[in-house]
């Protein structure tokens, strides 16, 4: 029986000129964290349950994850997001130097419906300020948030910083009457408000919400036309919820931030969100979602320890991000034809492969990449593989190289060819532009 | 209720400290492919089941893996180890070039007892060469496993690649009428030959083969003193396993591999290897143990499609390496230290906060990694941050910067200072040896 040649549906396989792209984007990621001084960690891919049942809500912990009981009778989950494991480690630590900066790409699982952009096998990167209280630490995951996005030639119109409070909307829920566990419904209703047409989510919200006045409470505050429309500020004034998201506006805009914006219909799925929150939003209609969301989350390490840690972080789906980068043209072409090697060592004939391999070795010891043939084909078809490896110089060892000690190194790109004694590898291919 | 603070136990778990390690031993080992063209790909961590029945073995699939039933009633496994998934890409990839020449970093799964050195979630970095039927593809892949070697300054001597025949051994065998049943268990026997003492092993071996004139022929094989023993050469002289052994054996010595020899007790443990294989052993006392395993496969890609195609490669435990590095001193001491920032800017007041923020900003425009503070608290707590943080370059932007335009930076390895106008403190640093 032969088995199947495909991978489960929605894990991540990628072939080199995926894994080429995506290596880029890290690579991205991880220059804007360090620009920064943030460092990176790992966390297991594999949790307790019950870690994620306490943090991440159990919706999420139990129907949305892979989860299942190990030989020894353990219940286990194969982590939905990293932040439960983030706040563990933090309360774990005996010595960190506060604030923790702390940056990381974890896999991570959801059992879902796999559609364009949402995988059940997923790589994300995570960046988390811990043990700073004040808007500071929001302030500067924006600016990193902002760098990526620059560094990418992303523009503002192309996607959107969108931030809210958590503790705002609770403050104008909580003002209307709402109960806690009516706020809970009320959070997932506005949470669902930019995924479905604006009628549908209206007509959805009456039927969720049984109260009209509630409904309509729910229904004001999430079409709120910034921070300053008459309704938010009348109702909100003397809360300091609202103040702190005047004065972070105002801290966006002195630094220059000027791809985030007020929304009030951000309020994140997480449970464990206390304060700000903010997504970056894709604005493009092709692929309209977000790539990236986050917030302050004050009780999670908490939970580990008597110490208390506040911390802000996000999350950003390197798919998602993929998506929209392909979208607006914004990864570099070249990556897919990123040659694997400097040069291709041709070899005429076994007479000559000691004498090319001695060299290869040495071009290596002097940090040239070198693909030498291995399967003793003709020249023809090793320059066909060449080639197609798209690398760009290729040197034949045949007889003649072996007794002058000279070779010819072709630029298979210009058709150039420089004859040169081995010594001078090196300098030949500087000047050749390599 | 607190929440423990440890992981689940065997779990991989790295602070930046213990992180910066990895990433260091990772960089060296994807350089050494690199040198050879070898290019990255990723395989999921999630597989079918019968995948690895059908590859790896039972024991190994079914008694030494995460194994669980998802919520659709597919039997998955989390990966043990990464050659199936590979088989699977080269047997669905339409349009490869051949050789394949390919390397991952995977996390693998295994559900064993943990012991130091074996974990039960760990980084593997797998390299391997597809489509070369010749040795070649084997002298490649000891180059490949030499460079790394020479690459962290390790010497033979602390370390040896050890290689035999899975073909040779199958010969010697069933010269002696071992039937394919006995074969196997021959194998597991000669495989765990190096892992206990030699007094224990031979009593164990004349427990598990009953017929003593075979476990003699065992013993006897896996004692043999290199390739041109006696025994060996007498009984195997015709056998083509044995000639491809002593040219293998001979390449190696033109090509300068001093690192390998022939072990005859070298069998590897996975089902599918079906010629040479070898390993890497750590020959100190503290660690004998195998840092790096693989071999040639001829019929893996065959399970997927009709075209067959040959492939040699390995399997090389992070953690078993990091274990071996540590023990002779191998890791540069500076990686504990490293900087998570080129400078650290101190605020005095609230006031300069605004200044500092633009100054840090265009400093990491210019690539120059900047630690801000975020902690509003005063001046010599800040230099204490910089100063655990090991960050080497502190800046203090208080009135007189923001009025003057200079500012002054100190260099806490060595006491100097350096006041400079603000455009020009990259050529400062620079000066300064950063």
């Amino acid at each position: 029986m032969a088995l199947s040649r495909k991978p489960l549906k929605g894990m991540r396989e990628l072939f080199p000129e995926e894994k080429r792209v995506e290596d880029y984007i890290v690579g991205q990621l991880r220059k804007a964290g360090s620009a920064y001084g943030f460092e990176t960690y790992e966390a297991p891919v594999l949790e307790p349950l019950d870690l994620f049942l306490a943090k991440s809500g159990r919706e999420l912990a139990m129907d949305q994850s892979y989860n299942f009981t190990d030989k020894g009778g353990r219940n286990l989950i194969m982590r939905p997001e990293l932040t439960p494991s983030t706040a563990r480690m933090v309360a774990a630590a005996g010595e960190l130097i506060f604030p923790v900066k702390w940056m990381s790409f974890p896999l991570c699982y959801r059992y879902e419906n796999t559609q364009r952009g949402r995988a059940r096998e997923f790589l994300q990167f995570n960046l988390d300020i811990l043990g700073v209280d004040g808007l500071e630490a929001e302030l500067e995951i924006f600016l990193v948030l902002q760098r990526i996005m620059d560094g990418f030639s992303a523009v503002p119109g192309q996607y959107a910083i969108r931030y809210s409070s958590r503790r705002l909307a609770s403050g104008v829920l909580s003002k209307s009457g709402f109960t806690p566990l009516e706020m809970q419904k009320a959070f997932a209703v506005i949470d669902k408000k930019d995924k479905m047409p604006l009628e549908k989510w209206e007509k959805w919200l009456y039927e969720e919400i049984a109260d009209s006045s509630k409904a309509e409470t729910i229904m004001k505050f999430a079409s709120c036309e910034g921070l300053n429309s008459s309704w938010l500020s009348k109702l909100m004034a003397e809360d300091p919820a609202y103040s702190e998201l005047l004065k972070f506006s105002n801290m966006l805009d002195r630094a220059g931030v000027d791809s985030a914006s007020f929304e009030s219909g951000v309020v994140r799925g997480l449970d464990y969100y206390t304060g700000i929150v903010f997504e970056v939003m894709d604005t493009g209609g092709e692929n309209r979602r977000s790539i990236c969301g986050g917030g302050r989350y004050d009780d999670l390490v908490g939970m580990f320890s008597k110490q208390n840690v506040s911390g802000v972080g996000f999350g950003l789906g390197i798919l998602t991000l993929k998506l929209f980068l392909q979208t607006y043209g914004l990864i570099p072409d070249d990556l897919a034809r990123l040659h694997p090697a400097d040069i291709f060592l041709a070899v005429c004939t076994d007479d000559q492969r000691e004498f090319a391999l001695n060299l290869a070795e040495r071009l290596r010891d002097a940090d040239i990449s070198v693909e030498m043939d291995l399967s003793r084909r003709n020249l023809s078809k090793q320059f066909k593989i060449a080639d197609r490896k798209a690398i760009r110089y290729v040197v034949v060892i045949g007889p003649d190289e072996v007794d002058s000690g000279y070779v010819t190194i072709r630029d298979m790109n210009t058709g150039e060819r420089v004859k040169i004694d081995i010594p001078h590898i090196r300098e030949a291919l500087s000047m050749m532009g390599n």
